[in-house]
């Protein structure tokens, strides 16, 4: 998406621009599927089922089969491709057995399909261009008995087809394309978004995309609903949606403040000056070399970043991992007074942890600061302690206390990024594993070897947009 | 006082060290008037007093004659020189006619005497090498009902002669000279240590001078003593004694809490390990070119000093303004991240606000943190503030607030000091005068033109002792 403030010319380019049903009109050409596209997911989705039914029937599993996930709501925007399949077995059986009878079912119904991993294994694969999940479940009477998130995803579908009738399906595809364009669409622990579940409770709960926009402008977080009107538990998030179908679940629960700032900053900002570009995901250019000096020579600062070889987890385990160590170095560095100014994290191949920081040096001494000299004896262990070292400015006395000035432990950031004391900040399990196998530590224009694998973001961090 | 702990081979030099009893025999044998220098100065003393009592009875202005201050009380030290003569009128005569009479008599007792003012007029003069002051004050029933403070004088005078032995006033010596010695004698606005009369009455009220320092020891401030059990007021100071001639005044009022701690501290330490140079005053050698250049390359510190001409007022004016400009200057620094690791002031002919910074460059950018994205109508006006700003970047959104990084003022301690902003910190009056006149900024290696006028203070600023 671009900067809608930094190009006014752009904002009102394209002739569907300025105004909302205009623009809306135009998104909806992009994201609505055409009925030939339609027709084909439909076609597959049904011939994929039917042969999932008939694989439990032969079974003799008593398991039934359900068509779930956006596109069996018909609220999948045009050119997804993914189809889910649950096969509900009977809760009697055992774990094991659902597993053994849903994997076998998966293999039933794509050939072709292998194995994955998620709460149970189920079987994936590839129909005519369509990715297709085949997916174990529970049978249940109420989504407050399941046993693993899957058994809930059919209560979500049974919940959502009741109420969503066409125009409200259509609104929750431009939701979600909103959502994309401003960044803030998935509940991956990555962007820590809105959910496709939390996006269409939400159009149903205001009765459509515009309704949406406008109640969020008057947001107060924490934003509370409650659409069954069944939650009991209080729930410290900014944004709280009980889930009709759990009344112990805050369907929101991943979604951070920020991005529940930045979802009423664009929904004020498109409601105020209609564009088609806050449909529109933002797809950067990386950063160049010259560019980036020019930041650096502009702003002053002083980046830091420790690079090492990305742990080999999925991103659901990675991320919050970055995150941590992310706000553990920051913590690190500002306790020895490498006061970091703006920090990130960055993963592909390797994975950075990135600090911009203000001071990246120190003196060669610290103040530390003694007891009060009447604390008589506080005042002489300390005294005595620095009295005769002859590294040590003072003892000497300001106010009423004792004051020394003793060797600092580390007077670069680089020594001590560089030091074991590194592994004493709070770091994601698999990142510390990682640091202690190796890591390099960039500093001021080394940072430039970050270009090569990071350059889209460096320009996202360095061109900072709500 | 040379330091007792760094050099410790000094400490039990001379025979004499290592037992207080022994030590104290000899300060005695430095401090006690030969009996001919006290004979020498009792005959000058007599011979002025009397002059003083003829030419007040000529003037027939009902005044009687009291010699005051320490020579009058035995609590001298030997070589001091001053000798004050207080002339009493009775009260029902105007200031003014106080203030012609006591002229008259001063000058009549010193033909050769000049007139000076404290809080009247005076008359001063040289005789025999004895500095004589005479002074007019008005005498009154009690010391609550004084006009000004030399009325007060009199009243101390009489309740000390009434108090103090022999022996007492041998250990008054002893207490001015360790006072002396340590660096905390003297009531005057620079020093803000113990007084004269202080000194005798806490060596009146403990009974000596070891009995002081072993009460010394175990103070917890603040310390409140009150010699007539007659004080009503409530003191914050340190040290809270309260005048036994007048119930509303403590008599260690100016005495700081740093000097407090101080007498506590070598208290403890001339108890533990008597050696005499707790009672040599402290006279530095200049800090020389290359111990400083030393001391700077070791701390790794950026000294940076405002140094202007000294305003022309006497130093019980001067140095209150210094230190009201240090920590007005210190906060100015501190404000914009130029953190002061430590700072002092000098003052001779030229003034230095003197201060050590860890931090003496900022990055090009600051951050400016907005108000939370919902609270609409300051989030509105944030973001449009600063959207269009080139100079700025973002707005962006942190948590769920608004943040920009806006260029900051100041790049440099040295730029923030040379500008008008620093007329906006917390400065003396005079001070700020001398500023507006003229003022020039050192930085780092630039100090050591502060050398020739300033060495001895350096020394004790980088060799700091309790």
């Amino acid at each position: 998406m671009s900067d809608e403030e930094a190009d006014p010319d752009d904002r009102n380019a394209g002739d569907t621009d300025g105004d909302l049903e205009a623009v809306l009109e135009t998104v909806r050409e992009r994201v609505d599927p055409s009925p030939d596209e339609r027709e084909r997911l439909r076609t597959v989705a049904d011939r994929l089922a039917a042969r999932a039914e008939d694989a439990a029937t032969d079974l003799d599993s008593g398991a039934d089969v359900l068509q779930a996930g956006s596109t069996a709501r018909d609220t999948w925007i045009s050119g997804d491709r993914d189809i889910d399949i649950f096969v509900r077995f009977p809760p009697e059986l055992n774990r094991e057995t659902l597993e053994r009878y849903g994997l076998a079912v998966g293999h039933e119904t794509l050939p072709e399909g292998h194995e994955e991993y998620a709460e149970h294994p189920y079987v994936k694969g590839t129909v005519e261009g369509f990715d297709i999940d085949v997916v174990p479940c529970f049978r249940l009477e109420s989504a407050t008995e399941i046993r693993s998130a899957v058994d809930r995803t059919p209560f979500h579908t049974q919940y959502l087809e009741a109420r969503l009738d066409d125009d409200l399906a259509a609104d929750v595809r431009l939701t979600k394309q909103f959502l994309k364009g401003i960044g803030s669409y998935g509940s991956d622990l990555r962007t820590r978004g809105f959910s496709g579940y939390l996006t269409e409770l939400l159009v149903v709960e205001y009765g459509g995309f515009r309704e949406l926009l406008e109640a969020a402008t008057e947001w107060q977080p924490p934003v509370k609903l409650d659409p069954e009107d069944h939650g009991q538990e209080t729930f410290t998030d900014p944004l709280v949606v009980i889930d009709p179908t759990d009344p112990e679940r805050n369907v929101a629960a991943v979604c951070s403040a920020a991005n529940v700032a930045r979802f009423q900053h664009y929904a004020r900002a498109v409601l105020d000056q209609p564009a088609l570009e806050y449909f529109e995901a933002d797809d950067p250019e990386p950063l160049s070399e010259s560019e980036l000096r020019a930041h650096l020579e502009r702003r002053g600062t002083i980046p830091v970043a420790v690079r090492f070889e990305a742990p080999n987890v999925v991103e659901d385990q990675l991320y919050p991992q970055l995150y941590k160590s992310l706000s553990g170095v920051t913590q690190g560095l500002d306790d020895r007074d490498f006061d970091v100014f703006r920090g990130t994290t960055f993963a592909d191949e390797t994975a950075v942890i990135f600090a911009e920081l203000t001071v990246a040096e120190q003196p060669g001494v610290e103040r530390h600061q003694g007891p009060p000299v009447h604390v008589t004896g506080h005042a002489k262990g300390f005294y005595s302690a620095y009295a005769d070292d002859p590294d040590t400015y003072g003892p000497f006395i300001e106010g009423g206390r004792y004051v020394a000035e003793r060797e600092r432990n580390f007077t670069t950031a680089r020594g001590f990024l560089e030091s074991e004391r590194l592994f004493d900040v709070g770091l994601g399990a698999h990142v510390e594993t990682a640091l202690k196998d190796d890591y390099d530590v960039l500093v001021g224009d080394e940072i430039t070897a970050l270009l090569a694998e990071f350059g889209p973001e460096l320009r996202q961090y360095f061109e900072p947009r709500p």
